[in-house]
């Protein structure tokens, strides 16, 4: 914390989940934010929120919480976001900032045409749920977008961006429309290409020959995010609706020229595609990682406990950094592949010698 | 090996890589196959291999390796098959078999109308490759396709499948059609899918807004088989081409379903979509693995070198297998979440019990 004023005094939290409670925790460990008051549709969450330290008081109504606070912050399911929105700023002080933490932006800020609501969008903690699991660490480095409209207060945003900085977080402003076509792509896409192909394999899967049920590791890794919770995920599709729905169209247009080339037996045209999205691939990894190139190590294992113990606790000690890890085991567990990515051409000759002094077959993929 | 004479006796390999290495391995160790002869482009390779004990003879063509055996088995890449294919049953004996162990089986079963060959799949062993990471357990428990024709040879047929049991596997007999359509669904169509999303993020990002790069799990998870190596997959792309473009194109027709329901603005059909994925999944994920229902759970953890291993041994000293496993890093690797799937309500309520001991907060997903 640096010897200025923070950046908030008052802060107003509308909905207390993971999000919501872990900006409570850091606005008050971190920045030093003195009042932190919250309203949640449950008291059971209002009550451990205030047990757990997230809040400094109570209110009893989306319109009372917000009447004092100088920053406003709706952590709620998107679908609920304009309703919402709409009441904190009917009640929040003229000089407030009202912001939000949905992922998706045109829909809210084009229900709220206000110079006080400037939108907001972690990149963080979609992986676990509840005020239990809120934590002043989350937002450490994560990106948050923040989208300004034509219309919002300069100092407005200048509280905001600092308010989110403060967090530990890294703010980086973007129009609405562009946030939403990058997270079509990068997040709403692989949800919809993965219900798609789960829903195709089964129904391949159980027509006559319906005893066949053989999944590789490529189909689990492509379908894991399938089938994902559906009260939240309609909504988010729902207000991303024109971005996600342009993105089909040219992922479509994708597929048809693939499945042309296909018909045509080009192979020029096929293996071109699979290679620009090899160089896709590595050229996002790598914008992605800090210590730039990521390189994937295959190691053979056997599939015993402790192996995977073995193997991370060996580069743990060594301080390489695991980016990603998949494992591969064969149908009956016995044995397999796992693969370890990490980052730097430094990073990937340490784990090749360090997997190789442990007796394991590894080889650069 | 039970008091019968082993099925095969004289055991030619075309191609000595991973899949080949691990059959002649297998053959020897497993089945007590006398004579296991060898050929394959690369010398250096069959050296190898007769150095390993994957061979007992070397042979300098493939008429040469195939001429006294009673069964041949061709692991080579799927492009060439057609050719090798047809060099072998010229020299092979009138009572031999030959099968392969490509990734579709149309194309080569289309190739060669003879009844000596008969088209075979193993499901394993695609993540490391060369004939030094071979082992004689890569098929123990595997799915192995066989896909006899209308003219197959009972005796052959007979003779290939106790082989390929006798190896550890489990012989499957399948239809070339049912082979093809399956593994376009299960295999082809996640890489080609993958290969579409990566190409239209990286699109999206290098737009004028080029300096947005954010990535999240569910990204990473589906494009993670994206560029696979393209003088492997654009053979298979070819060889399975027809059931791969059928299956695009009902994959197109379900992608345009979705933009239409999300352009009419329809919740129930979005959410009906999203449903039918998330059952979907469920079914396939429990028919593939004994222990019935996949539970998935997941824990918030400090990303320190050491935890992962701390979780994996908890539970492996426990018992309780690990079916899948997945890292969700914070943008900046200090914390994060693991889901970990297993297998069964009792190993789900175990692995709670043991990682809540531990101190971290889990959840089911």
């Amino acid at each position: 914390m640096n010897a200025q004023r923070p950046p908030v005094e008052r802060l107003a939290l509308i909905g207390v989940g993971l999000i919501g409670g872990s900006v409570g925790l850091a606005a008050r460990q971190r920045l030093g934010v003195e009042h932190v008051v919250g309203y949640d549709n449950n008291p059971e969450v209002l009550a451990r929120a205030l047990e757990l330290g997230v809040l400094t008081s109570i209110a009893g109504s989306v319109e009372e919480a917000v009447a004092n606070a100088d920053l406003v912050l709706l952590a709620v399911p998107v679908g609920r976001l304009p309703d919402v929105a709409r009441a904190a700023l009917s009640a929040a002080r003229e000089d407030a900032v009202v912001t939000d933490v949905g992922s998706t932006k045109r829909e809210v800020m084009a229900a709220v045409d206000d110079p006080r609501f400037i939108g907001g969008h972690p990149i963080a903690g979609a992986e676990t749920s509840g005020v239990d699991n809120a934590r002043a660490e989350l937002f450490v480095d994560a990106t948050w977008f923040v989208t300004p409209a034509a219309n919002t207060s300069g100092m407005g945003l200048e509280r905001l961006m600092r308010f989110v900085n403060g967090l530990g977080a890294k703010a980086q402003a973007l129009d609405a429309d562009m946030h939403d076509r990058l997270v079509a792509d990068i997040s709403h896409l692989p949800h919809v290409l993965a219900n798609v192909l789960v829903s195709q394999a089964a129904q391949t899967i159980h027509s006559p020959d319906g005893s066949v049920t053989v999944i590789g590791p490529s189909f689990r890794d492509v379908t894991r995010v399938a089938g994902a919770n559906t009260s939240i995920w309609k909504d988010i599709y729902l207000s991303n609706r024109d971005a996600l729905a342009d993105s089909l169209e040219t992922v479509i247009g994708r597929l048809g020229e693939f499945r042309d080339a296909l018909r045509a037996g080009d192979a020029g045209t096929v293996a071109q595609i699979n290679d620009r999205a090899r160089a896709d691939r590595r050229q996002l990894l790598e914008r992605e990682l800090v210590g730039g190139e990521v390189c994937e190590l295959r190691v053979s294992v056997p599939n015993k406990p402790g192996i995977l113990a073995e193997l991370t606790l060996a580069l743990g000690r060594a301080g390489v950094n695991i980016v990603d890890l998949a494992l591969y085991p064969t149908p009956d567990m016995s044995s397999g592949a796992v693969s370890i990515w990490v980052a730097g051409q430094e990073a990937a000759e340490r784990t090749e010698q360090l997997v190789g002094a442990l007796g394991y077959p590894v080889t650069r993929a």
